[in-house]
C-alpha cells in the first residue's frame, strides 16, 4: 500500500484528500506537513515542516502554497521521494528549483489536477492550431467570491494551451472598460466571474465569421482535484527522475 | 400609412430599417437623414441635415449618433414630430436636451430596440429583487470584434435595471487581474467579450450558495432592433408628449 | 427550539437535511420516520412507522416517497403537526387527500425546496406571459445518471409555471426523432439529459425571429434543498390551516 | 476562373451560394439545376435536370435532396465533373451509388459544410477516446421550427465522430419519457430542439464524476455553409478520383 505524505494538509484541499484517501484500498495518508501543526481527530500525525518530518513515505502531494517549496524539495532530494506539485504561483526562482530537483527525483507538475481540465487543454490546443487564424479567443472563468487571484491558475494554463496552437504571440487583455478601440486578432481576452460558492468554471470561446465554437469544463466539486491528485500519486510512485504532467498520465 | 423620416440611413441599422421596413404594409421610409448625404439606389430622398430636410414626415426613428441630437429635437419639437432614440452615449447636457423635448412631443427611448433585451431586463430586475441579497450578480455580454465602447449601452442598462431590484447600490468592477482581494458582495462583475462578428449576447448570473440562476438574451440578426425600431415608431405616432419606454409598449 | 420529525431520514436528502440541521440554533430533528428503521451513530431516534412515533415535533418534513404519505397525513392532522411535504409523484387520489389535510392543518407543497428555482419559476411565468405568443418553448434539464423518472418532477412544474403565462394549453412533446414534421407553435419540448452525477440543471428556452432568451437554475449540491425544506420547517411551523408553497415564504 | 453548376440553386442554400460566390473572385456559378426550373433575375441559366443542362462547369455543388443523386452522378461520372455533396439522408443503394462514382470522380461529402463544426467534429472524437469510459456522452442540437427531420444529419455525424473514439457500440436514445429506468453507461442521448429561427446549435456533452466538458458550435448565419462549400469546390477542382471529406481539406 502506498504510503502518501501530504504537505497543507489542514486545508480545504488537503481535507479533501484525507476523505477520498480513506476510500482507497492502494493508498494512504502515512502523514501530514502544515505549518499549523494542529493534532488530527483522524490519527494523522501532522508534522510543522519538513525538516521535522519523522515518518517515511513513497510520495509526497502538495497543496500548501510555494512559500515552503525549498524545504519540500530538499527533503524530496535527499530522500528519493517523488512529488505530485499541486500549488500554482512559483517564482522564476522557484521554476529553476523545481526543474533542478527534477533532475535527481520524480515531480509531478499540473496547474490543475481534474482529468477533465488537462482534456480541455489538449482540445483547446488543437482547435487553436485549427481555428486560430481566423478565430478570435476569449477565455471565462468563473470562481467563488472567496478567491484572491484572478485569473485563475488554471484559465492561464489553458491559455497557455492556446498558445502552443497559434503561430502568434497573443496579448492578453483584462478590460476593454477603459480604452474606447477595436479588438486586435492577436488579442486574448480574459474574463474573471466571481460570485457564490462556485467550485470552477472554465470556457475557451472561438469567435469566427457567423460561428462560434466553446469548449468549456465545470468543476461540481472539489473532490476531482482530490482524486487527480491521488491518481498523480500513483502514478509516480515508481517513476525515474523527470518532470511529468497530467498529458502522461492520460496517455 | 405612416412616414417615417430615417436618420443615420446609411449606417448599418439604417440600413436594415429600409429593409424591413419594405416588406411591411403600415408604413413606409420617406426620407433620410445623413451627414453622408449620398443618394440611394432605392430612391429614398436623404439631406444632410435636419436643417435641409424637405420631407415631412409622421414621425423620427434616430439611429446614427449622439452628435446631431441638438438639431433633430429642435426639428422634432418646431415640426411636432414623434422621436424614436436606438442611440446611447449621451452627455449629461443632452440628457437635459431630451428631457426638455419630451414636454413638447413624444419621445421614445430605449438602450436596446429588441423585444427580447427588453423582457430580459424586466426579468433582471424581478430576480435581483428576490435574489440580490443572497446571490452575487455578474454580467456578462459579447460583441463582434469591431465594437469600440465597452461594455455595451444594453449591458449598462440591463445593469440598472438590476439596480433597481437591489436594496444597495452596487460598485461596478471591470477587471479584477491588477488587485488581490476577495470580492465584496455590493460589486458587479462587468465582462466583455470580443470576436468574430457576434451580433450581442448579454447573460446576467446571480451567484449563491450552490445554486446559479442565469438569464440570457442572444441576437442572431440586427433585424430585430430594426423591427423593434419600427414597432416604436407605429406605437408612437399618435402619443401625447412624454418620455415613452419599451415597458410601455410592451404593457 | 423546533422540533423537526424527519420522515425519510435515512434517504441521502434525509442525511443532507440532518447535516444541515446540525449547523442551526433554530431547529433540531427530534426523531426520524424510515421503513429503514436502523439506529443512527448521531442519536437520533428513527421509528418505522408514524404510526409506531413516539416522539413529538413541532413540524414534520417528507423526503421520503409517496407510498407513506396517507400514514403521515394522519398522524399530521391528528396531532395537529404541520407537514412540509418535499416529494413528487402523487397519484390524483393522494392529491386529493393532501387537499383534505390541509382543511385540518398546514401544509407546504413544492416540487423543488430550493429557493433559485422558485425564482425561476417564477421568471418562467413571466417571460412566457410577454413572449408566449411569439416565441416557442422549450424545457431542458440535466441529472445524474441514477435518476429513475424523466422529465425531473422540476421540470413538470416549470412546465406548469410557463403554461400559467400562455394563453393556450400546450402540447408537450418528449421526442422528435420517430416523426417527421414541423413544429407547431403550441408544443413544448421536454429533454431529460442523464449523465455523471449532475445535481439538477433546468433551462427554459423561448426561441423567437432572430432572438432567444434563455432562463436557467443550476444546483450545486443537494445541500440547498435541505437548506430550503428547514426554511420552509421554520416558517410553517406557526401557521393555521391551509396549503402553502414557496411563492407565500418568498414574499 | 472556376466554373461552378450549382443543384438546388432556387433553394435557400442556393441562394446563399449565389450571393456569396458574388463576391468572389476565383469562381462563379455557370448554371443552376433545379426541379422548378424558374428562370432567375441574376440571369445565371437554369436546367430543370442534369440531362437537360447545357452548359459545362469544373465542378458541381450539391444543395438540392437525394432524389436526383443518380442523374447527377451519371452526369458527374460521364464529364468527369468533380462533385461536392452538401446534402445528407441517402438510402444505403444511394451510398452505394456514391462509393462508385468515386471510384472515377472526385466526390467530397460532409454532412455540415461550415469549418468549424467539422473541428467539433475532430474535438469530440478526441474527447471520446480521452473520456468515453468513465464520462456518460449526451448530443444537444437546435434548430429552426420549421426542420422537418430530427436529430439533424450534423448531430448524427458527430455522434459518429464520438463512435470511433470509443470503445464500446453506443444505443441511441431519444426519449426518457416512457421508461422508468437507469442510464446505462454505452447510451447517448440524442435531443432534438426546434424553435424560432435559429441556424443550428450542437453541443456534446460529457458528464462524469462531479465533473462535466462540453463542446459546442453555433452557427449564426446559412452563409457558413455556403462559404464552406465554395471552399470545398475550389479544394475539389484539380483532384484525382476518390472520397474527400472536410479532414481533407483542413490539413
Amino acid at each position: 500500500m502506498l504510503k502518501v505524505i501530504l504537505s497543507g494538509i489542514h486545508g480545504r484541499m488537503g481535507n479533501a484528500i484525507v476523505n477520498i484517501a480513506a476510500e482507497r484500498a492502494d493508498l494512504q495518508i502515512a502523514a501530514g506537513v502544515d505549518l499549523v501543526d494542529a493534532p488530527r481527530a483522524d490519527g494523522i500525525p501532522v508534522f510543522a515542516s519538513f525538516a521535522e518530518l519523522a515518518v517515511s513515505g513513497d510520495v509526497i502531494i502538495d497543496f500548501s502554497n510555494p512559500s515552503g517549496l525549498a524545504a519540500m524539495l530538499d527533503y524530496a532530494v535527499r530522500t528519493n521521494t517523488p512529488v505530485v506539485l499541486a500549488t500554482t504561483g512559483y517564482s522564476p526562482e522557484q521554476e529553476t528549483m523545481i526543474a533542478a530537483a527534477a533532475q535527481t527525483v520524480a515531480v509531478f507538475r499540473s496547474a490543475n489536477m481534474s482529468i477533465g481540465v488537462n482534456v480541455l487543454s489538449q482540445l483547446a490546443e488543437t482547435a487553436a492550431r485549427l481555428l486560430g487564424n481566423d478565430f478570435d479567443v476569449e477565455i471565462v472563468e468563473a470562481h467563488h467570491n472567496r478567491k484572491l487571484d484572478a485569473p485563475s491558475g488554471t484559465a492561464k494554463s489553458l491559455a497557455k494551451a492556446v498558445e502552443r496552437g497559434l503561430d502568434f504571440t497573443p496579448e492578453y487583455v483584462y478590460e476593454r472598460e477603459s480604452r474606447r478601440q477595436q479588438r486586435d486578432h492577436k488579442e486574448i481576452g480574459m474574463h474573471a466571474i466571481r460570485g457564490g460558492t462556485i467550485v470552477g468554471e472554465h470556457e475557451i470561446i472561438f469567435a469566427g465569421r457567423d460561428e462560434i465554437i466553446t469548449i468549456s469544463h465545470s468543476a461540481r466539486s472539489r473532490d476531482i482535484f482530490a482524486v487527480g491528485a491521488l491518481n498523480a500519486a500513483a502514478f509516480l510512485a515508481d517513476k525515474e527522475s523527470g518532470m511529468y504532467s497530467m498529458a502522461d498520465m492520460l496517455k
